[in-house]
């Protein structure tokens, strides 16, 4: 796959605009014979698929399923198994935490410690308002303090992100965590040279914590995994040649976003919030991936008539999108959340392409097993970028 | 192409059962406008068909015609290019010989030496029998002889395998075989180095041959060529987290799986034994492949109606299957032999999916042109892996 080689050398500005709706999990599998989408009436998708052609994509490869992370990326053209996105970043996009080129984020749990050891690792499962107060005391507490800027960022329950902000902080690192309870706190060990400085800040600050709340009685210690810097990935902005801005209301897709050069907006929990934003920025970018959440969460619950109206709810804002009159329009999925599944996939995506220069494969109906027939075939999604782009008339001739 | 490395992060062990049954050579060339699967009457296969959903695979890529050997790796999910099988080996798997790490076998042939001369390469083609007296009088007579253990295995006519065991033996050899006849013998030579050792102790046997049979009027010599070590290819249960077994009685096909740690039986002749070893070892294993030899064989030997009937013959057994109630059933093969070729051919192999996680794509009949149709599309056989371990939920997920 060579597409970053060829994106830097074909990839030019122009004035056309690219509309990519991602209906998060939309892939499913039929109940009485008909998946969700087969099932859901969709007029205003169903009339595009007429007017463009379709295919199904692989988010990876046959057979693996992947997560939201991995999932996006490959549509985002980055090949999904060469940038691999550590969880603890994972964990701060999700909670909106701020992460800058170098900082070190851990994923990070209160514990009980009793008699050396710990004895819960989720301190009894502490509620939220909890959380929220220890991480402000520990915060002001390790204000100021030397070696590395360190702030937390309380989470659900006994749940709370962690990052370390400072020079030549390395993530090769054991989990600062004995992941069973009964064990002694083990410290954060460095795996490769470069992250002994990250290890030795990391334990100073677990014994700090335990000086700090010594005299709480549950949460009186801190357990760290998951360490990860933010990753090194080409910036969309020069790979592509795009002013690309993501349109997406859950933290943890703007925050992959940010992580590619996206522009991100605050945008209301509503499905109508998404398509007033792409409208009132539609002017300042020439790419925008908008992102539908509750297709994967109703797939999540298991719930299919709800994946049935998510589907349907979708469907009804199209026409909004249609109305700006975007050069290319896509409309597909990061991976597949079946129903019956009751969790993400490895089924195909369906996916469907708007543009003058598609040639219209008279599919008449958007769903899984009609997109199986259109004209794009079936790809690995890291190929969507590159296809968007063509039919955008934003890539040179590749050659002579 | 990254699956050996994902393989090793996402395979997990589950209680799900995997069949994949392998109709040799199943794919063929149209008589009177029908292949050999199209004239065929496969009620069992066309049912399944209709079930599950289907496809057609490339076993290296499209136009390249594959041996058994690079076509069965690829389809347990070997790269066929990067795991290159010697001739030797191949041929000591095919003769059932036992071969262990560090082994260097070679094929063999009985030739006929005068003044100095190789003046028949074949020794007049002498009768098996023969082979085998003169093979069990020189593993006597070579018994016991110092630097390496040396033992033959006669084959058909003048052919025999010949194993050498000892430690430090390198297969970069050139063969010592003058290819023509009228040619003096030409001794085994180390192409790298580390090989040396190697040349010693097989131009040393050479002579011993000689010397041994000196007073036999026609075989009196012996030729070797395709020196190949075993090759080091990861074990399929450590890869794959299975537990995996061969139902095979061809033993080129038992020994390739042997080579990748599946477990394997002795199975009769007849179709049926197959299955009934299948039944017998049902409750041991995890993933059974199956090998159906006929289709292949009658496809080499050109005969389009014992190709049909050999597909007839094995469609009647997939009740024996379906009644063990796998969670994933595939029924496709290894490569095509076109009856109307003669021989394997580079053309696609029908391949078909089964399982509760599989979407019906209401393919009605099982056969290349009806599979080319299929949901799962065209793909490299190597992704036929990951794709049963997904549909048997025998993956985690990739990423978060």
């Amino acid at each position: 796959m060579d597409w970053e080689t060829l994106a830097k050398e074909l990839a030019t500005p122009t004035d056309s605009k690219i509309v990519l709706l991602v209906i998060d999990g939309l892939g499913g599998l039929p109940r009485n014979g008909k998946t969700e989408l087969e099932t859901a009436q969709t007029t205003n998708l169903d009339r595009l698929a007429l007017r463009g052609c379709c295919g199904v994509t692989d988010p990876v490869f046959m057979g693996i399923t992947p997560g939201s992370g991995p999932a996006h990326l490959g549509l985002f053209g980055y090949d999904p198994v060469k940038y691999q996105l550590g969880r603890g970043i994972l964990e701060a996009l999700g909670s909106d935490v701020e992460v800058r080129q170098g900082d070190l984020v851990a994923r990070g749990n209160f514990a009980t410690l009793r008699d050396g050891l710990i004895v819960d690792r989720r301190a009894g499962r502490i509620p939220t308002s909890e959380c929220e107060r220890l991480v402000g005391l520990l915060n002001k507490a390790l204000a100021g303090r030397p070696g590395a800027e360190v702030t937390l960022f309380a989470g659900k329950e006994h749940r709370f992100v962690a990052r370390f902000r400072t020079e030549g902080l390395g993530d090769c690192l054991t989990d600062a965590d004995p992941q069973k309870d009964h064990k002694p706190r083990v410290p954060a060990k460095a795996e490769a040279p470069g992250s002994e400085k990250a290890a030795g800040i990391i334990n100073a600050f677990l014994d700090d914590v335990v000086a700090i709340l010594k005299d709480e009685p549950t949460a009186n210690a801190a357990l760290l995994r998951g360490f990860s810097l933010q990753p090194s990935i080409p910036q969309m902005p020069e790979l592509c040649s795009l002013k690309p801005a993501a349109i997406a209301n859950y933290p943890m897709y703007k925050g992959l976003a940010k992580l590619i050069g996206m522009a991100t907006y605050k945008v209301g929990a509503e499905t109508k919030d998404l398509f007033d934003t792409l409208e009132a920025h539609w002017a300042e970018h020439d790419f925008f991936y908008v992102h539908f959440k509750k297709t994967d969460a109703a797939g999540e619950d298991g719930n299919f008539e709800a994946k049935v109206k998510a589907i349907e709810e979708i469907d009804s804002f199209v026409p909004r999108i249609e109305a700006l009159k975007p050069d290319v329009l896509v409309v597909t999925a990061d991976h597949s959340t079946p129903a019956l599944m009751h969790g993400h996939s490895f089924h195909p995506n369906p996916f469907l392409l708007v543009a003058e220069t598609a040639l219209p494969d008279n599919t008449g109906v958007f769903t899984e097993r009609e997109c199986v027939q259109g004209s794009l075939g079936r790809f690995r999604s890291i190929f969507a970028m590159p296809l968007m782009l063509g039919h955008a008339g934003k890539l040179k001739k590749f050659g002579a």
